[in-house]
C-alpha cells in the first residue's frame, strides 16, 4: 500500500493507494461501520460489505439534496450511531459529498472514510474535505470543509467504468497538469489514448500524480484563502455551463478549460504555443468540446450562471487564468470585466 | 472595549466585551451584513440594525430545526450572499447556534458575528463554536464546530431579561466556577443574591470570568476530544431531564450537577465539605432544584435519555465528575455502571 498523508488547517486525512481488501484488513474498522453507496456500486461490489449496515442512494446528481441527507440523519440516529462509529462513503463523486456532508454535521461531526469508485472522485474529489448537495439547481451551495479520516483508493475499481466516467475523471486530472506539472502534461499529452481506453498503468500514475499535486495544495490552503483558489480552474465557467447546456462535468469542464485558456492567451499571460498544446490535448480528448466549436452555448446563460458562482466576491470573481503550462494564476477581476471578456471571444471566434 | 482571543484547532475568534454601539462601529461591518434574530430581540433593539437585512426567528427551543435552517439557506439564496458577506446572530443561545450552524454550511462557510443578549449566550454558549439544531427531538444532533468571527458582549442586554432566563445564565457560570475556578465560586458564594438582582458589577465579573475560563478549555482543545469534555459537567443528565420533564435549562443543569456532585461525594472523589458548599450554592439559586427533593424525576427517563447522549462511545459514556471546588475529572465508565450509580442515589435518598 502506497499512503499519503494530508495535514491542513483543516486536520489530518491519510490517503491509501492499493487493493482495497488490504486496505479494509488494515483498518480493521468494518464492524463498527455503517455505509452508504448507490445502487450501481452496491449491485457490483456489496460482497466487500458484507454485514455492514447501508444507506443506498439512487445513482446521479438528484441525490445531492438536503432531503437526502435528512434521510441519512434519520437512519443514523436509527442506528444509534455516536462519535466512535465511523461512516464509510463508497461510490463516486455524489456519494463522496454526500457522505461527508452527513458525517460532519451529525453530532458535529462523525469520522468518516471514503473510497472512490470512479477516476474523478479518485483523482479529485475524494481528496481536501470539500462536502456539500445542491440546493435551488445551484451545485454544491451547502456544505463543509471536512477531511474524511481515510481515503482508500483502488484503481482496480475504475475497469468497470463506461467511457463518460473516465472523461469526467480525466477533466481534473489535465486541470492539474495545466495549474501545476508539466511534467504530467507531457505524460498525458503521450499517453491520452491509453488513459481512454483504461490501461491500469497509465490510470494508476495518473491518479497518483494528480492526489499528490492536489495534496500538496490542500495542505497549504485548506479553506481555500488563497492558493486553493487555483482547482477552480475550469470550474467558474465549468459549472455554469454543466447546468445551463446539461453538458457532464467533464465535457463541461473541458469547455471551460479550453476558453480559460483562449482568455489567458489574449491577456498575453500564456504564449501561443503553449496555448496551442492545451487545445490539442482537449481535443484529442474531447473533440466535441472546442470552446469555439459550433456547440458553443449562449454566452447569456454563461453571465447569468457565473454571477451565482460560490467564489464571487461583491461585484468582483477570482478568476484563474494560465500563464505557463503547470501555472495558474489567480485574478480578482470586476464582473463586468469578465462579461466583456467573454463577449469578444465570442465576437472574434 | 475588552478583547480577548480563542485560537485553537477550530480557527480564531475574538470576543469584544463592551458597549455594543462602539462595537460595532469598530467592525465597520453592518453595511455587507445580514441579521439574524428573534421577535422579541428585534421588538427591543431593531433601531441597532437599520437597513440591514434582517430573518426573524419564533423566539424559543421550537425554532431549531432543520426547516428553519432551509428557510435561512433560501433567504441566504435570495439575498445572494457570498464569501464576502458576513452573518450576524443577535440573540440568545438559540439564535446563536441556529446562526451558527446555517453560516457554516451556506457555501462552506459564511464568516459569522454573534451578539449574545441572554445571561447563558453570553457567559456560555455564544463561546467556543458549537452550532446545532435539535432533530427528532433531541438536543443539537446535528451541528458542527466552528467559531464565530468575533462576539460582541454588551451587558446591557441583560438588564430587561426575565428571572428565569438569569438562572438559564446561573447554572452554566456555576459550571464554570465548579470545573476550573474555586475564585469564581467564593465570588457566587457572596455574590448571588445581586447577581439575581441583576446588578450590573456583579454581572459583568461574573460573564469575563466564565468567558475566560471557558476560551482557555476551548484553546486547549477545540473539538471536544480531550479537557473540553469538562463543560459537559451537568450537561448529560440536564439534557436528558431538560426533555423528560420539561424543565428549563437551568433548573435541568442544576439538577443534574447538584446530582453529579452527589455522586463525586459517594465515589470517594469529592469531600463531604466541598459537596455542602456546592448544595447550599444550588439551592441558594435554584431552591426547587435539588436532586433529592420531592420533585425528583423518574428514574427510567434518565437512563433511556442519557443513553442517546453525544458523548456516548458504543456502550460506554465520558461522564464529568469533581474531584474538588474547581476541579472537574472526566470518567469513561459503562453505561450499566451509570446506571446502578443513579439507582442507589435514588435509594438511598
Amino acid at each position: 500500500l502506497k499512503e499519503l498523508r494530508i495535514s491542513s488547517s483543516l486536520g489530518t486525512s491519510t490517503i491509501c493507494l492499493g487493493p482495497i481488501r488490504r486496505s479494509l484488513e488494515q483498518l480493521g474498522a468494518i464492524q463498527k461501520s455503517v455505509l452508504i453507496t448507490d445502487r450501481n456500486v452496491a449491485s457490483l461490489y456489496s460482497h466487500l460489505f458484507l454485514g455492514c449496515r447501508s444507506f443506498i442512494l439512487s445513482p446521479g446528481e438528484e441525490s445531492k439534496s438536503l432531503s437526502t441527507i435528512e434521510k441519512i440523519y434519520r437512519k443514523f440516529f436509527d442506528w444509534r450511531l455516536d462519535r466512535s462509529s465511523t461512516v464509510i462513503g463508497f461510490g463516486g463523486g455524489v456519494v463522496g459529498d454526500i457522505t461527508g456532508f452527513a458525517a460532519s454535521t451529525y453530532l458535529r461531526g462523525l469520522p468518516f472514510i471514503l473510497i472512490p469508485t470512479t477516476l474523478l472522485s479518485q483523482a479529485d474529489s475524494s481528496v481536501g474535505g470539500k462536502t456539500g448537495v445542491n440546493f435551488l439547481g445551484y451545485k454544491n451551495i451547502i456544505g463543509t470543509f471536512t477531511l474524511p479520516r481515510f481515503v482508500l483508493i483502488d484503481p482496480c475499481f475504475l475497469q468497470t467504468l463506461p467511457e463518460e466516467e473516465i472523461l469526467n475523471g480525466a477533466a481534473e486530472i489535465v486541470k492539474h497538469a495545466l495549474i501545476a506539472s508539466p511534467g504530467l502534461f507531457r505524460f498525458l499529452k503521450k499517453e491520452w489514448p491509453r488513459l481512454l481506453r483504461k490501461d491500469k498503468a497509465v490510470l494508476k500514475k495518473a491518479v497518483l500524480t494528480s492526489i499528490q499535486i492536489k495534496s500538496a495544495i490542500v495542505c497549504r490552503d485548506g479553506k481555500e484563502k488563497g492558493e486553493r483558489r487555483k482547482l477552480n480552474f475550469g470550474h467558474t465557467l465549468g459549472h455554469a455551463l454543466e447546468k445551463s447546456c446539461a453538458l457532464s462535468h467533464g465535457q463541461a469542464v473541458a469547455w471551460a478549460m479550453d476558453f480559460a485558456a483562449r482568455l489567458s492567451c489574449r491577456l498575453n499571460l500564456l504564449s501561443p504555443d503553449d496555448l496551442t498544446g492545451i487545445l490539442t490535448l482537449l481535443k484529442n480528448l474531447f473533440p466535441s468540446s472546442s470552446s469555439l466549436s459550433s456547440s458553443l452555448p449562449p454566452k447569456e446563460s454563461l453571465h447569468a450562471a457565473a454571477r451565482l458562482d460560490k467564489k464571487r466576491e461583491a461585484e468582483d470573481i477570482r478568476f484563474v487564468f494560465l500563464s505557463g503550462i503547470g501555472k495558474a494564476v489567480v485574478k480578482k477581476i470586476p464582473y463586468f470585466e469578465l462579461e466583456r471578456l467573454i463577449d469578444d471571444l465570442y465576437q472574434s471566434g
